[in-house]
């Protein structure tokens, strides 16, 4: 006994001991208030053009949810002093009273994160974490009104975050007068810096107006002026529907919880219950393949044979899963966008079909514009956007970036040095649409590197690429021919009057002579660019694609 | 009532009724779980380097707090089909039973977060993280053993995370031998790919050896070769004392969240008891810039009277807070490494006086190891650190990677286009040592993009810049000179052979001038250079370097 109290007393005054007293938990609130640049606050700027992307994303979520044509009210005041006052209403829904203090005051509490459908929000984090940063640097609550229907009141709530705890604290709460029907306003003061540019505020609006053209945006900047985005069309974009998980993709440690988890009493039912695409069919040949019973029960099955059904469904040919989770743009309406937006001579667009990443579908887009009057010298520009929204922010870490750098674009007419952007008077918006958009940060402003995301935006930008490069080359080739027209026209006179000396030619015999020398000439000319012209022999791109899609396939995608 | 009673049946069948259903909580470790790439498993590959990366992070960690030399064995092992097995231990304190638990099966849970004090790990994620995506794609229970002292017993168990509630799960539990004095030991088994190159295994161990060269590490491959890093001082660095925030930085939410917890009945006391810096006289005298009396009660104070507080504080002289709280590298200890490690022919390091970001004090250091055996081709080799650890990923998206593109290399000697990394043979070594570095994502690959950080760094990187800039164009002078020796030397011969000739010299007389020529030839070179050398006028950089210094003070700092 004596050994042990020794030990015991010995034991409590280590190290560990000591070190132990300080362990505790981080409330979530706590670690974003500190790490705020997660979010998208490490500067006044952003701070600004964060807040309002995070309520306009939702207020077209809730409208679409809805199914109205978005009008959203975005306003800006200038308070003095770098503080701002945003402004942003919509005529959604509405939220109802007892929800609003936990969505505008809470970090992870939403609806979007365990629903398997395609929308601008899914972490539940964004307009909590605007608000966090008002309170932070203003010391000023958020306010809310509401209102959920035609016969109803409106609410109006002020809310702050407890940051320790990571719940709301509602400051004031009660019914008001609004001549609306329905929606929502809320109004967030902060400390910011307005500028245009690139970066702005402007900037996302007009580019949210291009992959939303059923959406009508009244901006009213710091400035007091008003810039209308107007609805251009007159449907609202498919809904897309809640699917389950596609069973590629899905990690044994997720199977493993869900055979605990599932209430189906068979491993067959379980199969067809919890994932898509797998039928009655389907899951009796993953069983055999995995060599397990269709009828075990799926609580007991160990982790070994977990691991015999991952096995099972690797063998086992599924269809992709179906798309009507995504929501994309469609090549159309991109380049249409573009078309609107960007004065260029050549346009073109691709929808690549549905691919997988970790089991969630997505689809990539892209739409490129050239030529006119777009800047010939320095590199593209890119525009990038997942699930509609604009990214404007820390375009080097996206993944978009990095595929449009390890494209070979000198195959379609651009020059480019090794691993870089390539220049010229181009435009590339690429859209991913899924039900999980991968971003490198709780900010949202890049993609993260997966693989299969990297390999399908290669896919969709050489896709349209080899539409490019023919045009390039094409124009090319004209700018030769009519360079050679050019010398016909201007020294064939000479000659005319050369021959007539020679010759002793009358006027109209070297009126016809010339008139002959130019058929003649036109006709040899093509044949002479087809000898001379490099890039024609090159019109018949497929070989050389065939070989870099490969390439891209084998690749190590490294960070 | 009846017209009540209509409402609210209306009201409960609204479309905002239908979302509030699907509104609710969303775990912590539900959240990463999906978005796994935050933590830096993305990939395979990664998954690997970011669990060995933890792991260490960890044991030096704690070999530092208890004043140890850390002895760090780190082993891998492939276990086919993709499966890696890590084993990480230390001669560290170890980690009391009850702790085991939460420290590597629960997300957000630690001793470093709430400390003000330079440390490896600082938000309580990483190593759950690892625990968390083994036991995702492996199934598996990670192993820890774990003795705090020498007449203890060693405690063995096995954890995993249930994702749902971020809690720990124990399937395994029990006391066992350990033929050690104390120290941790941690197993995972992971889905994961082995790779060498410049993000690899042994590229974070190199790169951990310089920057901490008072630990032995001992690492074992999946080749089962050995490879010793061996400890190469006797001396631990300086303990990083615990510090209370600095008043500049700190924000009005944060500061009305401490007037509202503070346990100080003064405003005076307040100031003096919960801030770095500040003594009884600086309190009287913010309070006085604040047109507050000292003796207010803090929580009494309302927002307005907590804005004036802030503009006292302002307004206020404060000293810089006090450095003990970090641990830099060193210019000397940079310097030492970089000759160790990197065969060149110049080296320079530097060491910032601290500064401050959001109230966080850091400290940047710069080394520099140029020419020698360094590639001449392609741009410069960044190397990067965060509190002694080595950043290997998403140098894109770091700020030290955009300071070093900001930066003028030309002034220095060595080609560069405009924004982008200069060419040459050089390596650069940038550190960050700070209570709170703000990493880009929970996965800690690269620093936020912070105005005041940058403008440390390209500070930093000025002051090594302007020694290599003197280096290379004395380089380059010297080359020049030699070039010219080398004319002198070829060509004299022949002009004596001439001049005898000519002169019809005796082979003496010939042997006699040309040894006067080159006196002449050499006495001339200098001065003929002088006026023909170009750097040679621009060797006082100091007017240029200041013109730039102020230039990056006064530029808005750009994502």
């Amino acid at each position: 006994m004596d050994e042990q109290a020794t030990l015991l007393k010995q034991e409590e005054t280590t190290k560990a001991h000591e070190l132990a007293k300080k362990q505790r938990d981080i409330g979530v609130a706590e670690f974003f208030s500190r790490n705020r640049h997660l979010l998208g606050f490490d500067n006044k700027r952003k701070a600004l053009m964060t807040t309002i992307k995070e309520a306009v994303d939702n207020s077209l979520d809730a409208c679409e949810e809805a199914r109205v044509f978005p009008e959203i009210f975005v306003e800006v005041i200038d308070m003095g002093n770098e503080r701002f006052r945003v402004i942003v209403e919509d005529n959604g829904p509405g939220i109802v009273k007892a929800q609003v203090p936990n969505i505008f005051a809470k970090l992870l509490y939403g609806s979007k994160f365990h629903s398997m459908k395609q929308s601008r929000g899914q972490q539940g984090i964004g307009i909590s974490a605007s608000v966090m940063y008002g309170q932070l640097t203003t010391g000023r609550a958020a306010r809310i009104t509401s209102k959920i229907g035609k016969g109803t009141k409106a609410w109006y709530m002020e809310v702050k975050i407890d940051t320790q705890k990571n719940a709301p604290l509602i400051s004031e709460s009660k019914e008001v007068e609004w001549d609306k029907d329905q929606g929502t306003r809320i109004e967030i003061d902060l400390e910011a810096t307005y500028m245009g540019g690139n970066q702005s505020i402007d900037e996302y609006l007009k580019e949210t107006a291009i992959t939303n053209p059923h959406a009508t945006i009244i901006y009213t900047n710091p400035k007091a002026e008003q810039i209308i985005f107007p609805k251009a069309v007159d449907m609202l974009p498919p809904e897309p529907k809640e699917i389950k998980p596609h069973p590629y993709g899905v990690e044994l440690g997720i199977l493993m919880m869900m055979l605990k988890s599932t209430e189906s009493k068979t491993l067959q039912a379980f199969l067809t219950t919890e994932f898509t695409r797998v039928g009655g069919g389907t899951a009796k040949q993953i069983c055999e393949n995995a060599a397990l019973l269709p009828n075990t029960k799926p609580k007991a099955l160990s982790r070994e044979q977990a691991e015999q059904l991952m096995e099972g469904i690797k063998k086992t040919k599924l269809i992709n899963p179906p798309t009507d989770c995504l929501s994309p743009i469609t090549a159309e309406a991109l380049e249409k966008g573009l078309r609107k937006e960007v004065n260029a001579e050549f346009y073109t667009a691709a929808t690549r079909p549905p691919a997988v990443y970790r089991g969630n579908p997505f689809i990539i887009e892209v739409g490129m514009a050239y030529g006119g009057s777009l800047d010939r010298e320095g590199p593209l520009r890119l525009i990038r956007f997942a699930n509609r929204v604009p990214l404007l922010f820390q375009q080097g870490a996206c993944a978009v970036t990095k595929s449009v750098m390890q494209t070979q674009w000198r195959n379609y007419g651009l020059s480019q040095s090794k691993g870089q952007l390539p220049q010229g008077p181009l435009v590339v918006a690429i859209h991913i649409a899924s039900v999980w958009v991968p971003f490198t940060s709780e900010s949202k402003e890049a993609i993260a590197h997966y693989p299969e995301i990297i390999k399908e935006i290669k896919l969709a930008i050489q896709e349209c690429g080899r539409k490019l490069g023919s045009y390039v080359n094409k124009k090319k080739r004209l700018s030769f021919e009519n360079k050679k027209r050019d010398y016909i026209t201007t020294y064939l006179p000479y000659v005319g009057e050369a021959l007539k000396e020679i010759l002793d030619l009358k006027d109209e015999d070297k009126k016809r002579i010339e008139e002959n020398l130019v058929v003649v000439l036109e006709k040899t000319r093509g044949t002479l660019e087809n000898l001379e012209f490099d890039p024609e022999k090159n019109e018949d791109y497929d070989e050389e694609f065939a070989k870099i899609g490969k390439k891209g396939e084998d690749e190590e995608v490294d960070e």
